[in-house]
């Protein structure tokens, strides 16, 4: 099943959620900005205000999209104060977002990522909306005419930060992989920051006082039980059989979980 | 008004939630396997894991969008399992989803059908979301190349099942109407899988042990009552003008309904 | 930063909700009718079956999309009844919506502004969906003809209402700013539908028994503490720096705020 040659595309990862003004305002700029690019809501409901465990969710979706494509990533609780706004490439991939370490899980991971600071500002930014007042813009102008045009062009002399010279401020010490609760989807299963690939296919996980034993999916195990998996994103997730795991076990986004085999 | 001929576009209908990382990913497939064709959310929060309620709601819904059209139909809580996926054209509408019964409802009313197994894989399958790597991909090839070109194309050899020798697998037993809950909408209005169509104009609906006659609009009550009218997919539906009817009288998804005369 | 000549787009403004089976049918109406054209959700929950609030918060909002674009307005709680179904040509924007105050915010404020009765009816009408049936195929057709084509064309003979003889009907009594609480948006932040640019610097807002000084942003005050600023649609926001205004302060949509200095 030969596909078309992949297109451009911009995702969105934010916390804004999809109802609310937000979103809505922010792909009003892209239609406008970047006329034909195909919009993707990747994310409206990262963990509000919280960018660790957005940070790790966004490094496990992004390589689900083939370059090329810009990722508007906006989970920014320090919007309107001195935090920076970034622009990244990584991998082929283009990110941009604020320097609070959303981004850093993707650059160390990333076999090859430059980081900029984007210095571009819009005729009118308001205080609280970044999203749809800078990161909109300059990722429509990066999904048109790519990174080398825009860095090389006075829209966007970005400077200062630099991946060779140390990593994206903020987030430098968070780990690999984080051992914790980073999102909880509408049927109750409960994503790990923990990537399924490098551990065992018979890791044990201990999470809530118990421990899960891994198995391949849902069915493994008897109705009801709780039960540890690869997700369709490679995380390892904690699930029941026909029920709600968060409920089952009592999780929050940012508890900790542990592998003990 | 003459409109523009119809163009192909793909609907959505499943139980993914439109916040959570579900539709968005497959989306991104979409945007990237059919570049340019339209894709629109029909339903992102058809019953969970109850394949019954929203295939009779699948059935009431598509018949408002005219071919062509491909419909990608997931409520899959087998996905993983031995169920197969289907390809199914159905009067000019093509359909892709599970073996469940979600697509029979439409398969037993339409005038002409066709269904088959799909036995293309993709070279990476997981195991928890076939939404995505299974039934996206050859929506996209169907809304591309068409039912037939599909057909014929080593991408998808499709055998097997086939409407002119029985019923869609599983599901095969459910009554042409379903007289029960079917969907809540947001403002607790209750559809049932009953189609007003055939019903007379004056049918008494007895349900949460109440009887409420049928009139044409909620302004045909006063408000605060209770009301049965065909809604606006052709289903008998129960409302409180300027109210909750889910709220007032209890209702779940699954409760049944009777035409008592 | 230059951009591409602004396209025509087609914004909804509703209280449909996203989730549902509402949003989804109007858009493939719009996706057929106005094949290329981009539509974007501006609001789905705008406050459901409030034509108040509602319409000061698309005052609000509408500004943000330059022209050209259509405005599919539709919190109307008397569908089926006697209203009528408007559109308005103001400042260069379309909108369609019902008499019932939705569009009057926009009108008294418009530079110019022209108001007619859409009495154009497709085939089948439905008594209760008249977003999918009536207002979205007239937004496609205006958005691909234009106000004048359509204006000219017997598709949409529009007639009887004038903004040049007086206010579109309901609505006209209701003040210029609305001081009150129109929306809360998902973090707990709560808008008022006053404008800020006309107000002081320095101007406290008298909310739930207490008074708030207005300031830039959230982090002028101490973590927890309340605020009232500008929001990045121009209207006073009371919020509570790192929480929920409307938790803290026990706030509802309709709830009155008055500028005491």
């Amino acid at each position: 099943m030969p596909d078309p040659a992949p297109v451009p595309l911009i995702a969105l990862f934010t916390d804004f959620g999809l109802t609310g003004p937000y979103t809505g305002q922010m792909k009003a700029v892209l239609a406008r900005a970047a006329p034909g690019v195909a919009v993707v809501d990747l994310m409206a409901d990262a963990p509000a205000c919280a960018p660790q465990p957005a940070a790790y969710l966004l490094a496990a979706l992004a390589p689900g999209l083939p370059p090329p494509g810009v990722f508007v990533c906006v989970v920014d609780p320090g919007v309107g104060g001195a935090r920076r706004p970034l622009a990244m490439q990584a991998d082929g991939r283009i990110f941009v977002g604020p320097d609070n370490g959303l981004l850093e899980p993707i650059r160390r991971r990333a076999t090859t990522a430059t980081v900029r600071e984007i210095i571009w500002r819009p005729e009118r930014l308001s205080a609280s909306f970044h999203g749809r007042d800078l990161f909109a813009p300059v990722a429509a102008r990066l999904a048109r005419d790519g990174w080398d045009a825009v860095a090389a062009a006075d829209f966007a002399p970005l400077s200062g930060v630099d991946s060779g010279s140390g990593p994206v401020p903020v987030g430098g010490d968070w780990p690999d992989d984080w051992p914790a609760v980073i999102y909880i989807d509408h049927y109750g299963n409960v994503m790990t920051g923990l990537r399924a690939g490098g551990l065992p296919e018979n890791a044990t996980l201990a999470v809530a006082g118990r421990r899960l034993a891994r198995v391949r999916t849902f069915g493994d195990v008897p109705a009801g039980a709780a039960l540890v998996y690869e997700n369709s994103c490679g995380l390892l997730e904690i699930a029941v059989n026909g029920g709600s795991a968060a409920a089952a076990l009592g999780l929050r986004i940012g508890d900790p979980v542990a592998v003990v085999c």
